[in-house]
């Protein structure tokens, strides 16, 4: 497959070709197949940020030890975990499906409470964790899809969560910042992009059963 | 690109055609995209178990409500996170770069301590929690690459880890059951692929900043 060679290809990237842009298609084309990640009942328990503007990324940054993939980067996406699961945001989800798919709310009944029942069994920390959990799908399906566009990506989790949702005035949305990743182009003088891949061989990483 | 064109197509397949089974190129390709996932620092704290054994599939079927899928998929994959994270197992990847990229191992003094301020920062719980977001990245990647190969998966957080852990081995091989995906070949009767794909619209998933 394709998507083999440029996974090969993919690289954590630490140093951005800031004047390299995604286009406009291409940033749509990435966001559609992130959209399309799947997710536990496929409920979406985070939203997604874009974030473009170069005054934000300054501030970003400083709460990211300064790694310059934050303002070097066409764009900064920053996986934010909803912080209430509940059932408001599970009625929300069912009423979509409803209207999606044009069958009788009711129907939906079922599978509403069979979703609350896994809800339930979880403390509200254990939710934001599972919701944060979802996120990270969606960071790996990012990954594939940014290579596979042969645009280039840097995940992370070496920022502040405080201070990005302070910045970005998550808490107020119900939100938390999860797992970030830069999106853009390597810049030639990206090293790590030229070491050989680290991966652990076959047999440390597979078990068959 | 073409894998957005697959990702439309993917399903969370409850029915499988249990005569239709991956080629073994086919899983070999799965497995090293798989292989290729990123993680944090690039550590891979986990295991992925690819099970066909169908004595071993019937117990887990059990163990996850009787879901059909585990039994009647090509393969059951089993994401096991770490269950401890520490110095031996960061030292471990640490020998592994410096072989890979024959490198003097004390050129990497400075990052295997910034892992291990890393991993120290957080509580034996909270590694574990992270070892398994990691793996969530690696299924998201699973998701993709399968839809890429014209593979169907199916997710599942619905069974019992403690159950798995026990009917594997896991605890005794330092891993516990994380997030399980069953690939193969839909079924023609399988009815969710069928209906329209439910995501939350643009302005509902994503925030411009």
């Amino acid at each position: 497959m394709a998507l083999l060679e440029q996974l090969k290809w993919r690289a954590a990237i630490k140093q951005f070709d800031s004047t390299k842009k995604l286009t406009p298609q291409q940033l749509d084309e990435l966001l559609a197949a992130v959209q399309l990640s799947p997710s536990s009942a496929g409920l979406q328990p985070y939203r997604i940020m874009v974030v473009e503007d170069a005054e934000t990324r300054v501030k970003l940054r400083e709460a990211a030890y300064g790694q310059a993939q934050i303002t070097d980067a066409s764009q900064l996406i920053i996986f934010a975990a909803e912080t209430t699961v509940d059932e408001i945001l599970v009625k929300k989800y069912i009423d979509l499906i409803a209207e999606i798919r044009h069958v009788d709310r009711k129907q939906l009944d079922s599978f509403e409470q069979s979703i609350m029942g896994a809800v339930n069994a979880k403390t509200p920390e254990e939710r934001v964790i599972w919701a944060q959990k979802q996120a990270y799908i969606a960071l790996g399906v990012l990954s594939a899809a940014a290579a596979d566009l042969k645009i280039d990506t840097c995940s992370m989790e070496g920022f502040s969560p405080a201070a990005f949702d302070e910045i970005l005035g998550l808490k107020e949305k119900g939100l938390t910042a999860t797992v970030i990743a830069a999106v853009g182009f390597r810049s030639d003088d990206d090293v790590y992009s030229k070491t050989l891949k680290v991966r652990k061989p076959d047999a440390e990483l597979f078990i068959r059963v």
